[in-house]
């Protein structure tokens, strides 16, 4: 097998693996009522499971690899970042910001159910994720726990996701340059799967100082990935991705293909992944995920 | 003075205290960056300031009179659960919820801004709740801030405000009898007054099994306040009270004041509050505020 085959099989089996364990826990965690709020979990089940690449309980995964944190820890906490990412889908999807019908192949929620369970359901999976991180099966030291609820409630606020996602309305009515894209998209996906990363320095108790190099990956495949979405929206297949594509260039906002364009987008992005893997260089084996991922995220074709 | 007057006039000046210093920390924490997220800050800024009897914060501070909790700490607790109110109140005034126009006397948020930036802010001020909760400002032990996060998450999510939200919804199509009233209330409003109360027991260390007197008097207050509201709704002044009212009768949803009628729902509400001052018979005058609040609860004209 070839160094990019056997990485990306090496993602595609654990991938599988963490598809089929998120999907489990939700599956507990969001057990339906005999009650009027029914509903509700049926849209936030229909919201987070069975779907998505989850890119990001893999990464948290792939960082734990690193420093022995136990599986239960990261896939709790992998489990905490997928409900603020899925939320915000839901969120995103609404008629009032992107106004998506379709969603991993599926009716978006707002869709199968209705707007206002949409909200309640993507109001809850942000409270879900919160209460998951807090809860002592997450972590034993309350230190630990406390850190990541800070970490999360930073990356998905007003300097992180949100900010980011508000920042990509307004670019609808200006026309940013390359420095403000990049600051948006580190801001709308880099900053979870930022988190991701750094949730596992912080079970490990790795003390802040200690994680340029992890925070350089993060950064890394955070620009690469939102490079290859770009990439997907004016080259991919629709049917793949399950979502409408061709989005951003009909709302008139630059992104990084339309500020590089398609060949110095895809060299960037390379060069980013190359940049990524080379913060790894200290490690050995334990690091052989991350690096495969890094891979995996400028390849893939949804 | 009579009891009752001194009663209001101790809820008056401390209520007048707590919303200088929640606007304040407000006003520092949602400082405007001079970026493209100026307006999704200026949209938070007009949801959390400057508004509203804030009662959650108050109670806070009423509950930690009780155990001697810095004041400090009580504060930010208070700003954090009025995030919570805060966004959930944005997001319930969206067209595809209660569709309002008016809230606290001014425009809602979607009005004076536009909806996917009421979404944004509203999601913005849910994630600052659980930043400051767990920022170590708010308290030295990482183990009551972490649990203060998870009692917040809780009484904000599916078993608490945003799920009593959806058996809301779900009243319209249904016609709910006390016992399921009773219930939706306790989730809707009487959740987050509950942590108000807790949030001083956690910050105490006060073991759980040790506070069932204070969460008799958290449900008996929770429950007492909505009965007011629900009589504001049909006999109040819409003027003082900064937003539209006989909203529920027009939805035909079923609330204590249509299952009771005026006079008993009033009677109620009464029982309640002395119940809720029982519970408070083994305390001094450090209770005093908890026992004002309660008696202000049902005479409130707004």
């Amino acid at each position: 097998m070839s160094g990019a085959a056997s990485a990306s099989s090496l993602v595609a089996s654990r991938a599988a693996a963490v598809a089929v364990e998120v999907d489990r826990l939700f599956d507990s965690l969001l057990a339906v009522p005999d009650d009027p709020r029914r509903r509700l979990y049926e849209a936030m089940r229909h919201a987070a499971m069975d779907g998505g690449k989850r890119l990001r309980p893999l990464l948290v995964q792939a960082a734990s690899d690193l420093f022995n944190i136990s599986r239960d820890s990261a896939l709790r906490v992998g489990i905490a970042v997928e409900c603020i990412h899925v939320y915000s889908l839901v969120h995103d999807d609404l008629p009032a910001m992107d106004d998506d019908d379709l969603r991993r192949g599926k009716p978006t929620v707002h869709k199968a159910f209705d707007e206002a369970t949409a909200i309640l359901a993507g109001d809850c999976l942000h409270d879900l994720a919160f209460e998951v991180l807090a809860d002592e099966e997450t972590h034993p030291d309350p230190f630990v726990r406390v850190e990541l609820v800070k970490a999360l409630a930073i990356a998905s606020g007003t300097s992180g996701m949100a900010g980011g996602q508000m920042m990509d309305l307004e670019a609808e009515k200006a026309s940013f340059d390359l420095p403000t894209v990049t600051r948006l998209q580190q801001m709308k996906t880099g900053a979870l799967i930022a988190f991701c990363v750094d949730a596992a320095a912080i079970m490990a108790r790795i003390p802040p100082e200690a994680r340029t190099r992890l925070h350089g990956y993060a950064r890394d495949i955070g620009l690469a990935f939102q490079i290859a979405d770009d990439l997907l929206d004016v080259v991919g297949d629709a049917g793949l991705a399950g979502k409408a594509l061709g989005k951003d260039a009909a709302a008139g906002k630059e992104t990084f293909v339309s500020l590089l364009g398609v060949e110095r987008a895809r060299e960037q992005g390379r060069l980013l992944v190359e940049q990524a893997k080379a913060h790894l260089h200290g490690h050995g084996p334990e690091a052989d995920l991350l690096r495969a991922i890094a891979d995996y995220i400028v390849e893939r074709d949804r």
